[in-house]
């Protein structure tokens, strides 16, 4: 099958390309290294030491004798855009070229404007192309969980039925997202489901909770083809936060009581769910929504479970609570379904089979590479202008003082 | 009360501007003229003709001796609107400075992503500019009834209790929304909604109906002081096409069986709205959501209604029915509450007693600058690149040619 993945420099992207090349599918990475322009400007960077998109394609290549077409540009230049995709004529596109974290929304205006302006004008763009030049061709698009919120009832699958006042209709599930980078999956959302009823076109929204692990089968083929493993407290995930914390002998940081509660799932069931919604396609009008994710956790519940995996490391690791930075529930109801993609043919990993492997192991041999000054939290919700720029200026004036 | 209008020298907030004004409160109007452009780039004006801004202002001066600030400058443009909020301190700001016509967002992929950047852009500058210059300032933000789309329940106002699998919550109503320019209202509101909850701003999101009417009586004053009526196919209303078709002896042109059904009010009501938002704001964090609206009709209600007014006037009107150009139901419920408003003292104009007096007179007053070539509608939902430029070349090539 040929299949485009947008991003496919990044986190789940990269992951993704290689597991989709190593089934045999005809793939194409595009990307413009806006994730690796964010570390510098960030001044944060992966624990694991990530080459080149170039030279990691070209290890690929030696390693396995498959060749990954490679389109350098951004996607929110339509004229790139649609070269690449009437160039290429994939059968499906998966979209990862988005910015996809919270806290680099919450930073400052700039940063919300940009994050919304970017993922918006880029799926619009890809929706465009996908009607004017491959029309038959289906988008898979990766949504978040997060776009839900935490409501007090069941979470669905992208629709809900609701009775009201003696009628009932099927209706797009209500979003309360927790942030200016979720609200822009949520106008995606919206945007995708439009584009589908007014031009047939077919899509899978993929609702993905929170990805761990940076092992899979392919990236442990060779070092050069290691994948990103992200603990700084913008663009890091609180497992990784926490394994890197524990690696070094920090507290885990738990923000207020700890009882928010997300999905999760390991990256080797990213890859998977991804092509099963690529060889199982959506039909031409309909905008279909997975919600991507295996288990459940509430992040005192990870702190926990890290907490035991070091104990077996023979690590002594505390947790601490602070104040989040978040404005968001510590104690909710929580309950998503999640059953379409174990309908199609998932056969989740778990937790706590993969939390040494996958975690705690890379967490510590690379911990030479730890900067703990990037787990406590930089961008407050409440606060509109975090002046982010000016402590990295003041970090490097200290070192340059010193 | 301090009171800024966003977009005021537009249809709705040039009636807003001059209605406030008239009650004795301080009013400034912030306009670029986008619409003013729009006009030039369709190749169409507006029935009534409108005075430049400045010369509207200096009437409405010279004749009531209140005074209108002007602030000319883009809301997209940041460092502009900052320093307008700064300096003019509004305790509320109505903001009506979007593009707000479907059928433009649905021209062609650079008119949808310009329709939604510059909306959701705006909108997201002011939140900023609200929270970190005016935190107390009231956010009256026109929205749209098309927001909703026409679910097969009644449409409550702004928000549904959900009653699912033995638990309840209170959740956002679920949107549909019928163009790429109502897309970007839903996201507008999703916006804000965030923005109240983490910030403690205070908002109200009007979804409005389908306005009508040119006459306030503020604008009846002067001739120099007319308000816009638009009747062609991208920025004019239905009721509007209805009045102008009648005027010169057109069909009125139904598109489909007419059963589409939306909300309607006249422009005296849009005012007194706002007003009442204004006066009765809403509390810090909250984003309450009016349904500004005082009767619904179908499509081909208001073309029998313009039919029978025609008729009293001793017009001989005929009723064409058409394929139409949107992807919409022809048939369906719709039952849309909206009482908020009346609760808080709207006292409603019905079209039965404004249809002779507040359109059909004028559309036969101006039936000379009837333009009937931009009746039928060019552009069409289905299709994702509509080349209206190419149209208005050749309209204008032939022109020349005579």
């Amino acid at each position: 099958m040929k299949i485009c993945v947008l991003g496919g420099d990044g986190y789940c992207g990269w992951a993704t390309a290689l597991y989709l090349s190593g089934k045999g599918h005809a793939v194409a990475v595009v990307d413009n290294f806006a994730r690796r322009q964010w570390d510098y400007e960030l001044g944060v960077q992966t624990l694991t030491p990530i080459q080149p998109l170039v030279d990691r394609l070209r290890a690929w290549h030696d390693l396995t004798g498959r060749k990954i077409e490679l389109f350098v540009g951004d996607v929110t230049d339509h004229d790139f855009l649609a070269t690449t995709i009437a160039s290429f004529q994939p059968e499906a596109v998966v979209h990862f070229a988005e910015q996809r974290s919270a806290p680099y929304s919450m930073i400052d205006r700039k940063h919300a404007v940009f994050s919304q302006v970017n993922n918006v004008v880029g799926t619009l763009n890809l929706l465009f192309a996908i009607r004017e030049l491959a029309p038959d061709c289906h988008l898979v698009k990766l949504g978040t969980m997060g776009e839900y919120g935490t409501p007090n009832i069941d979470i669905e699958e992208g629709y809900i039925k609701i009775e009201h006042n003696g009628r009932s209709d099927v209706l797009p599930f209500p979003k309360q997202p927790g942030s200016f980078y979720h609200l822009s999956k949520v106008h995606d959302s919206h945007n995708i489901m439009f584009a589908c009823r007014i031009w047939g076109i077919r899509a899978t929204d993929l609702n993905q909770g929170v990805v761990y692990g940076t092992v899979t089968d392919e990236v442990l083929l060779d070092e050069a083809l290691i994948n990103r493993f992200d603990y700084d407290e913008v663009f890091g995930t609180v497992l990784n936060r926490f394994c890197a914390q524990a690696a070094v002998g920090h507290p885990l940081t738990v923000y207020g009581a700890g009882g928010q509660t997300r999905g999760f799932l390991d990256i080797r069931d990213t890859v998977r769910c991804i092509e099963i919604a690529c060889l199982n396609p959506a039909v031409p009008g309909e905008c279909r929504v997975f919600n991507q994710f295996t288990e459940q956790f509430s992040v005192l519940q990870l702190a926990q479970m890290v907490q035991a995996a070091g104990r077996d490391l023979g690590m002594n690791i505390e947790i601490e609570h602070m104040p989040g930075p978040r404005v968001e529930l510590e104690q909710h109801y929580y309950n998503a379904k999640h059953s379409k993609l174990i309908d199609l043919g998932l056969e989740p990993h778990y937790l706590s089979e993969s939390l040494l492997d996958s975690l705690m192991n890379i967490a510590v041999k690379y911990r030479d590479r730890v900067d703990p000054s990037l787990f406590l939290p930089q961008v407050e919700w409440r606060n509109p202008n975090n002046t982010r720029r000016q402590r990295v200026r003041a970090a490097a004036a200290m070192e340059s003082a010193v």
